[in-house]
């Protein structure tokens, strides 16, 4: 299937944003070549991929290449259209969808990497507290659109799922390393099963990182700075 | 068509992101009540529609509200289908055009706003050669997309027009307050002579807000401070 559809993934398998797209072509059971990437490299392919922001993950697809996790899921979604939906069906929870993804990215993981940055007792205890803050939200956000199945796309995992899926290696990451409780079950229990859910999926299982691989390799990054 | 629609938008006229719904909307010929918020208040119904953001523009199509301009953007044109279509309809150009609208809002508008940041003349310098070269690039972008026609959309604006255009009134306030050149017709003739298109639009020119209207408000905003 790789072959006829020619597809080719650019990323590593402890980048985050990398997990987004290849939880998409699993769900659409897409095969594709995966080129992964070296740390502290950048491969020739990835800087004429995306010359813009020389970050992965990149999809190449028949050549031509795309960037942006997010921007890619979607192209996934609508070029296998066969393959059942990533995205909501409903124009609106599609825009509600793609609102909550983009407060992943924009507001609540910066919210996450700046635990390790706070400076002081005081001020990583404020950084968590609004990282939980966020987690809060998103709670909300997964009780209203979830509707009581398991996850936020319904019985299958879908856009918002693999938004915020791809960031649970990160929070056991932030625990590990900050010594804190992130994803915390009495604050956040929907959360808390939902990732347990998510990472126990067929579609992700066998590409979500291994928590002590992950851990002991982001000390690794940490160690050679 | 309003009152049947029952589309309501909570902005500002001097808002960016506000204008790109405005326009969307014109595009697909739907009514809409317009909902002025006035600087440094917000109304009970914008803290209400947008609790995670509290930032105009807010739709609310049938009572139920929507945020982020460009996640409103795509709701519109996924919801008046039958009006021209905002986004391309190949989906390699879709997320060709969702990648460098997700550039303009993270990376370049960001450097725009940069420039009156930066302290002192080589600071500003430093700034400014910071917008052109993300305009060289947004350049070169117009150049493949538009393959030689007006606009990123080809004969009339889309999705990618929208996202850089509503910037339009921002860079004219930079050039203002700053006593530089932002959009130079040397640097970048082809985005110089898009956006005098742009303003013409017929879906734009009617809520492209005045240019000097703009500069004196964005002026006597910085006064109140």
């Amino acid at each position: 299937m790789a072959a006829a559809n020619d597809v080719k993934l650019i990323g590593m398998w402890a980048s985050p944003y990398t997990l987004r797209p290849r939880i998409a072509l699993n769900i659409k059971s897409v095969g594709y070549e995966f080129l992964e990437e070296t740390l502290g490299q950048k491969s020739e392919l990835l800087l004429k991929s995306n010359p813009v922001h020389k970050k992965m993950p990149v999809l190449v697809h028949r050549g031509r290449p795309l960037s942006e996790s997010l921007v890619i899921v979607q192209y996934i979604d609508e070029v296998w259209s066969s393959g059942r939906a990533i995205l909501p069906e409903d124009a609106y929870e599609r825009a509600t969808a793609r609102f909550w993804a983009a407060y992943i990215d924009d507001r609540w993981f910066p919210s996450l990497t700046g635990i390790a940055k706070a400076q002081g007792e005081e001020a990583k205890k404020a950084a968590l507290a609004q990282v939980h803050d966020g987690l809060g939200l998103l709670e909300g956000a997964f009780e209203e659109i979830s509707k009581g199945k398991p996850f936020f796309g319904g019985d299958r995992i879908g856009y918002l799922d693999l938004a915020l899926g791809c960031f649970l290696g990160s929070i056991k990451v932030s625990e590990a390393l900050n010594n804190v409780k992130v994803l915390d079950e009495e604050k956040t229990p929907g959360l808390a099963k939902w990732a347990e859910r998510f990472r126990a999926d067929e579609a992700a299982k066998d590409v979500v990182p291994d928590t002590e691989r992950l851990v002991e390799f982001v000390k690794s990054m940490f160690a050679k700075k």
